[in-house]
């Protein structure tokens, strides 16, 4: 568990996208952002006040998130210095980098020599079981996608802030590194060992209240040819209640896979349906998550309504429309 | 790659179960194997002949396989005078078991003292890409089970034993501990890190001659909510050509999930073929292998005949009756 509040470090940022790990974190829970701190050159704002490490841990920060990503994923030497001060000064360090903290020898001894702590949510930090398959107590729900990168996380995030709303007890279960630094939290399932996968993701969601709801993160699609074991161990793992079918509608082939096209909704609900019941059979699905950032308001609209027409689920676009008839279609 | 031939050591087996591993070698791959070497009150034999490490190497060996194992699948402090003795007079070593030959301090040094190689075939040794995807010449089978270890490996070697004598291309695929000490090679899937599991498969059945058929070993089962991603990799990998369904008929429930029932063949074959056309559209079910062992002769020749009927399929227990329809069935 990373502790909160974070001090959001931007880095040389080289434009706003280098730094969407920073911009989930704010988005997604402002309530743990005490602020943020640019280096020269910096393209990216989270519109948080700029603090030096001092202010920030005057402020209660403890923790500086990595929130930005060069070419590579590497450890920038420009970065290096306030790294060693932030460890120097009392916050621990987080990061979902490929480079990990733990493999530069500075950082690790500095680290040591102020008894703080590095967090690499790039790997495992948990023994993970093999999953049982015995029926927990309490709700789930998934979002699959008919492609990776359709929007899994944003519907599951956008869901969990209108359940909150509402009053009702809901949980974002991260399974990436964007979600875990985003949580503090949870399972970094793409480099979980294969025979622990739908273990680990059984830990991630225990027994709990009967109604409380798990939002678990999608990743990858029972569709793309890299990814798919990892998203049926999910299902498996998972045991769902409610799916949700998430869709990007001007893709134009699987992520990654300029050969392969992206299936119909109909074929995923029906393949999702039948792998979800092997473990649940009263898993359904509840609703339709369309990621409209690549159409303009009316083409987004008309979209939605004709899926919803065709398919005869609500169909939204939660992260522009909100999530309230996702939610209202949970039971 | 583990260099053959081997001495089998069977040390102080229990029973002859315990020596599975040095059966399945003996079995599949007698030509690799120079000899044995039991310890005293070994319960297991395979009929080959008794070799002192001396004798075994006049012979030709290359490598002593621990072809047994113990409860707990550690290395006996009984066995580890032997193992030195075969590192100093020559020979590498190659176990499957869990407690890893690396991580016996005494046995690495001896090995970097003599120059050998110890194998320990339940990790990998490569780095795997991530699956791409794309369609590779020569021609695949993969057999996919009701549960697990319904007898998916068996029906591949038996398969590729026939093809051989037919005088046709074809390749066992190993992906699990013993597959891989029947071969010398292969790709230990259950080991593999998430992200790299269908690319470990890609990785190991790589473009070929267009008659030549690799036939690659199961997994798990797409409907055990355990190891599922395991085994749908494993589809996406594998690019199949053609599937053969695997079913054991007196599985009380699915193997280490009391609170599963092994799915009917029908529902394996539909849902197997979906996941598999995503890769390869022309993918087929092409046959049914039932793992007859625990039924009599009369009442196994009746589940296939009536299984045949049922499912329109050739079927056969390929290691009680031959293999040969199921491969009259590739195309």
């Amino acid at each position: 568990m990373i502790e909160t509040p974070y001090l959001l470090f931007l880095g040389d940022a080289a434009d706003p996208l280098a730094a969407k790990v920073a911009q989930g974190i704010k988005d997604w829970r402002p309530e743990h952002c005490v602020g943020q701190l640019r280096l020269e050159g910096c393209k990216a704002d989270m519109g948080l006040e700029d603090l030096t490490i001092e202010e920030a841990i005057a402020r209660g920060a403890k923790t500086m998130v990595i929130g930005v990503a060069n070419r590579g994923g590497y450890i920038s030497d420009l970065w290096r210095a306030v790294l060693k001060e932030a460890l120097v000064a009392g916050l621990d360090l987080a990061s979902g980098l490929h480079n990990l903290l733990h493999e530069e020898q500075d950082l690790v001894l500095v680290a040591d020599q102020n008894g703080r702590s590095l967090h690499d949510v790039r790997i495992p930090s948990v023994r993970y079981p093999i999953a049982n398959g015995q029926k927990r107590s309490g709700k789930r729900c998934l979002a699959v996608g008919t492609d990776c990168s359709v929007g899994k996380m944003y519907t599951a995030l956008c869901m969990e802030k209108e359940m909150r709303a509402r009053g009702m007890k809901a949980s974002f279960r991260a399974t990436g590194q964007t979600g875990i630094l985003i949580t503090g939290e949870g399972v970094p399932l793409d480099a979980v060992i294969a025979d622990f996968m739908a273990g680990s993701i059984e830990f991630l969601t225990p027994d709990n209240d009967d109604d409380h709801w798990d939002l678990i993160e999608g990743q990858g699609s029972l569709y793309h040819a890299s990814y798919s074991g990892v998203t049926l161990a999910l299902v498996h793992g998972g045991q769902p209640d409610a799916l949700i079918l998430c869709h990007e509608p001007t893709r134009k082939h699987m992520r990654g896979l300029p050969e392969y096209q992206q299936p119909g909704l109909e074929e995923l609900r029906d393949t999702a349906l039948v792998l979800a019941r092997v473990v649940n059979p009263d898993a359904k699905v509840v609703g339709i998550s369309i990621n409209t950032a690549g159409l303009d308001e009316d083409a987004a609209k008309a979209y939605c309504a004709e899926t919803e027409a065709r398919m005869g689920l609500p169909t939204v676009d939660p992260f522009r429309h909100g999530a309230g008839r996702l939610v209202d279609a949970l039971d």
